[in-house]
């Protein structure tokens, strides 16, 4: 059983002890000498450290890795399992969730379909339900849950309420926050998804290592997420990303090159017209292939205006449009060529359908290094 | 007399006397108790690294408050006259240069015309001739100088040398930090003019206490400073800000609505023309109030996508023309509210024409911590 460390440790202490936490948990099991060395602490800190955290139930030995002569040194791990955290992508067709230990090492998934005309309280039902399956799935108890991390499209608002969202009508003006806390009894998050899907990109995808990333969403909506100095970029307002309701950007649009393309069959359902767009334009079709540039050039000026103003690392490709990066990347890196001063690695997500519930148990496995020293227990439910 | 503290204390003590150090600098003289309070630190700890910073000579005793009763605590104050600092601002007409303290007062300031014509070695002469002569107005030698900030015009790489500068030409491909550090015997730091005010604007300025800010400079060139999460945002390559470079951000030829207008007297030098008109629409000409109404209408389009992108807390208009502020924020206000998703505070810089040179200084004083623990004596001139 771990108990909160907020109640237990000087300052001092604390900050030596979330030290400590941090380097177990970006390394794996440590000798104490290898902690000392992460942490910059001395050797009997460490140690004096390490046996809190043991007591506390935070960290533990592991037996000596298997083949090691001689008396092996101790080994001492962070205990992801003392607690779970789920991530939640809510798009306008689709409820996906995982679940994940501390360290956000994911043990299990699902989604189901729940389409965007479904009325507001089947939505929210549709999401208590997938998250008890995931649970289910992962054999883990709702009360052992620490953390759900939210990510859905549209604008929000800094108190995780939904300014604005076109994909989910019923979405805009709720507090999907409150009704969230209201359904679940563990801490909420709320974020916008192309954010949690640049967080996903960035620490476990196409853009791994690197701390300023554009995340530019491709599908029958468009948005950009941005990670800034290696977090997620909000804005004052929790505003920051949204450069496609800018006419000129030529987003709000783009779109339309691939769903009225001549190639798509009469009576396709808007939301597959431009798989068939992209798909002809892979044959070399060259009707499909002029719908492309037309949507390439207009996608260009509004990423354009992300990589100049930003000067990002790196810009990754996803939304639904990612998969069809092969025929998307070619003409979309010449357009930026042009324009760009630097110009940024481009690349097609890595995590695919899965990057923004990746991303929002990343976002939940970070945010929780800011409570593990919170002074109120009630805030942080105690694993059993 | 100062040490470097680098080498003198344990990596826990450097940290401890770092805490104290800024604490000191932030807050101006504190007792131990009131030090205690703001580090964190133990009152033991507190009074030990106090003692070994006095030893060390960067920190001394203060005479206590005139009129305090009974026995005052002892206060203690950072000794900001150990070293200073020099900021400069490289622009197309004038090298401004203004000489402080290490906690970033002003001293003294010196400004002189340098025309964009000027050839390269006469105006890297006239920039040192500046600094010597703001160095003694200000009583101060040059071996006491320990860092120069130096802002200038144009796109810059990350190690000082500038790609690309439209308003001197003869800056284009220059290796300018290596210049300067030919020049001057310290440390010399080199970046964008518009980031540096940015920060100016963002410390003392116009958007004091704001962590994610803009400024925007107008004049006859256009540009853009940013700083996100309270530091500049230089973007992976250096280039962060030039929204300028799209054409559809249409900042391009905005200016040519001011330069152009039928109220310039014929003959105007270019540099005046567009206060011709700026003065014209204050009193109220309609042919004037139609050129500032274009010009707005192409600045509204890049700010309203820097505004969309990042969601900054306040955008400030600086440069030249930010002097008729009066008569370009209702027009360029009303344009904004109707772009963004959530309005900016717009306001006009408060430093106006030392924006520069003021947040130069301030990007010296706030390097310097970085610096305070260098193990390498001779990276920092100790002061004598």
């Amino acid at each position: 059983m771990a108990r909160l460390i907020g109640g237990d440790l000087s300052r001092l202490r604390q900050l030596n002890a979330l030290s400590a936490i941090r380097a177990l948990r970006e390394s794996g099991p440590l000798t104490l000498s290898a902690l000392a060395d992460r942490t910059g602490l001395s050797r009997p800190s460490t140690k004096e450290v390490t046996d809190e955290l043991v007591a506390l139930g935070w960290v533990e030995e592991v037996p000596p890795s298997p083949g090691t002569m001689g008396r092996p040194a101790r080994r001492y791990r962070f205990r992801a399992e003392n607690g779970y955290l789920a991530g939640v992508d809510i798009g306008g067709h689709n409820v996906r969730v995982a679940v994940a230990d501390l360290d956000g090492r994911i043990l299990a998934e699902a989604k189901r379909p729940v389409p965007p005309e479904t009325p507001l309280e089947e939505r929210l039902s549709a999401i208590e339900h997938a998250v008890s399956m995931c649970l289910d799935l992962g054999g883990i108890a709702m009360a052992d849950l620490w953390t759900i991390a939210v990510g859905t499209t549209g604008t929000l608002r800094p108190d995780g309420s939904i300014a604005y969202s076109v994909a989910i009508p019923s979405w805009t003006g709720l507090d999907l926050g409150a009704r969230l806390r209201a359904m679940f009894p563990c801490e909420v998050l709320v974020e916008n998804d192309s954010r949690l899907a640049a967080l996903g990109e960035s620490r476990r995808g196409a853009a791994r290592g690197a701390s300023d990333v554009v995340f530019l969403h491709l599908g029958l909506g468009m948005g950009a997420g941005l990670i800034i100095g290696g977090r997620v970029h909000q804005g004052f307002g929790g505003a920051a990303g949204e450069i496609v309701v800018l006419p000129e950007a030529r987003w709000l649009e783009a779109t339309e090159h691939l769903n009225t393309c001549a190639v798509v069959p009469p009576g396709t359902p808007l939301e597959h017209a431009a798989g068939h767009t992209l798909a002809a334009a892979r044959s070399g079709d060259p009707v499909a292939l002029e719908a492309v540039e037309r949507y390439t050039d207009d996608v260009a000026i509004g990423a354009a205006a992300l990589a100049l103003i930003l000067d990002p690392q790196i810009i990754v490709l996803g939304g639904g449009f990612s998969r069809s990066a092969d025929v998307l990347l070619p003409p979309l890196r010449e357009r930026l060529e042009r324009r760009c001063i630097r110009m940024p690695a481009l690349a097609a997500s890595d995590l695919g359908d899965e990057c923004v519930v990746i991303g929002a148990i990343d976002y939940a496995a970070e945010h929780l290094e800011s409570r593990l020293f919170t002074p109120d227990a009630g805030a942080l439910p105690l694993p059993r």
